[in-house]
């Protein structure tokens, strides 16, 4: 957006979300201007303001109706809202980036990292979708990996922030840590056990193999950002009782033994990607450390010690950033640079 | 100790610790003569009082002639601790049931889980260890798979609670957690990081190649009580704002493709393994449900995607009990049918 303070008109659908708020954050920092933002959200919250700079924006009602003036709608809402109002929009013209997971695996839909598959937004058809919070850090590096090696097999289990089950979630957390700590009843609203000083291995619904959608998602969308539809993949998604940030423990094996130095030092100059351990193991990144940066981060890389081809590593990444609100912007950007938005020329 | 009210005499180092005090617990509710415990722990704890059944036992302070008169000792403390006081029980003539890491892979030390390796109590000379609490419930998986298929390799992701690492781990995580809603300042002392709300992926200090020592514990110990040295096994083992149970995803390719109904049922029939999921996935255990059960649970077992012959799930055990203090007393149990504890004869 680098353009002589020409800037495409947005709406954001879900403006009041977790995934809405940390949009507006960025889109504050950037300097939007507001006169170019419009806040949608369902009935409920419609009306509300919401501070933006020195000003506030009033959220109204998303319909169908919504997008004649938007160059560009961002979705951040259940699949059903998307799978309603991104027609809409395309019909208006408008460039749909979608959050959910409605789109994502379409054949004409684009799915988007710009660090990693920017060249994929020339084909859209007015809607690319934003991967899942936990696909984005994964593939980010096994992009950089594959820079210096052939992937082989890729084994992931995650730790996964309750903010990526939305506001309900975070308050829930909040809720049931004080209740165990005031030794009351734990209320269970959102999740179908506590979260409060435990773990949830669940994360969505079951498929007939046992494998959970999120499950899924994470093999399914990274083999098609990476067009790699054989990659051999498998996940485990575990909620745990943290706010903000995903976690993952990934282990990858390559076809052929490399020195860890090479991809530590392809990783460094990645971007979008930090690695901490330069000097030292007991360099590393933990969710308390990393919530509300930009940058995927890694830690403990290090030879798999069963199997010397291998590498093990600890990725932690902030799910409402990059694993969403920040790779929707960076979308934009790419969009508008390749001169994609077509309501939009800079 | 079913042995017509005969009791060995037990004296417990670290009686007034995590692993101590659940200790105490189980003997309680096996009817443990009091006058046939002998509460020891360091000079700080000299003469508190620990409530058992109707009445209180004292605290004496553990020197290296606290033995005289013990057939078994029990120690649950400090590495150093164990290495002064254990060799003096020993030359007592007493039994030494050591949880800590001091003797576990000394040659002339079992280390003993025994549903797993009962008989390896046979070639005791004065001291048996209990594996580390992330050990045992890993072990006790592989060895009932064992029964149905060999393994090839095997891929661990820990989600270790708190009270592994003592009670003032316990009151920190607590603490932090207090803080951390009060939005006050964090305070650290047990760990390098905050845990409140956050995850720590280091167990332990660090070895030349970046393990950490937890997990390398989790390597030798496995294949050391199952008689294999050449097993692949990996872990990273990471903590989690937990209090109780420890949680693991396991991935474990076999040499060939096995039928999951066959492990299933291997499973449910092990002596201490509970397997959930046989009606549905979405019966799987967490920490919250597990603590204070004596079993290892398991749930989320599945084909792995990435491995025809792979499969992947997730156990939760609660870790002062199998993981520690009811192992040890389970290896006396063994001890004393097996005629091991060699000044008394039940």
């Amino acid at each position: 957006m680098n353009n002589n303070g020409n800037f495409p008109s947005i709406s954001v659908v879900g403006a009041t979300g977790a995934v809405g708020r940390v949009c507006l954050q960025i889109l504050e920092k950037r300097d939007y201007p507001p006169d170019r933002i419009t806040l949608l959200a369902s009935e409920r919250s419609n009306g509300k303001k919401i501070r933006y700079k020195n000003d506030s924006l009033t959220v109204k009602v998303a319909t169908r109706e919504s997008f004649k003036d938007s160059d560009v709608v961002f979705i951040s809402a259940d699949s059903e809202v998307s799978k309603n109002l991104a027609p809409a929009a395309v019909a208006d013209g408008a460039l749909v980036i979608d959050d959910g997971s409605a789109f994502r695996m379409k054949e004409n839909v684009p799915l988007v990292i710009p660090e990693v598959n920017e060249e994929d937004i020339n084909f859209h058809e007015g809607i690319i979708s934003i991967p899942n919070c936990t696909t984005t850090p994964l593939v980010m590096v096994l992009h950089s990996i594959r820079q210096v090696a052939k992937i082989d097999r890729v084994q992931v289990a995650t730790y996964q922030a309750v903010s990526g089950s939305g506001t309900s979630a975070v308050v829930e957390l909040q809720q049931q840590t004080e209740e165990f700590l005031a030794k009351k009843k734990i209320n269970k609203n959102v999740y179908p056990h506590q979260i409060a000083f435990s773990l949830i291995p669940q994360v969505d619904d079951f498929e007939s193999d046992g494998y959970t959608k999120e499950e899924i998602k994470m093999i399914n969308e990274s083999r098609k950002i990476l067009h790699d539809e054989s990659m051999k993949i498998s996940a485990t998604c575990i909620r745990v009782p943290v706010f903000e940030c995903h976690s993952e423990v990934i282990s990858v094996d390559l076809k052929e033994e490399v020195d860890i130095k090479e991809i530590t030092q392809c990783l460094s100059s990645s971007p979008g990607v930090t690695y901490l351990g330069e000097n030292s193991f007991d360099e590393y990144p933990t969710p308390a450390m990393i919530a509300g940066k930009d940058d995927i981060f890694i830690g403990r890389l290090r030879k798999d010690r069963s199997n010397s081809s291998g590498i093990t590593f600890w990725v932690v990444s902030d799910n409402l950033r990059k694993g969403a609100a920040l790779n929707a912007i960076q979308i934009l950007d790419s969009a508008i640079k390749l001169g994609k938005v077509s309501k939009f020329q800079a």
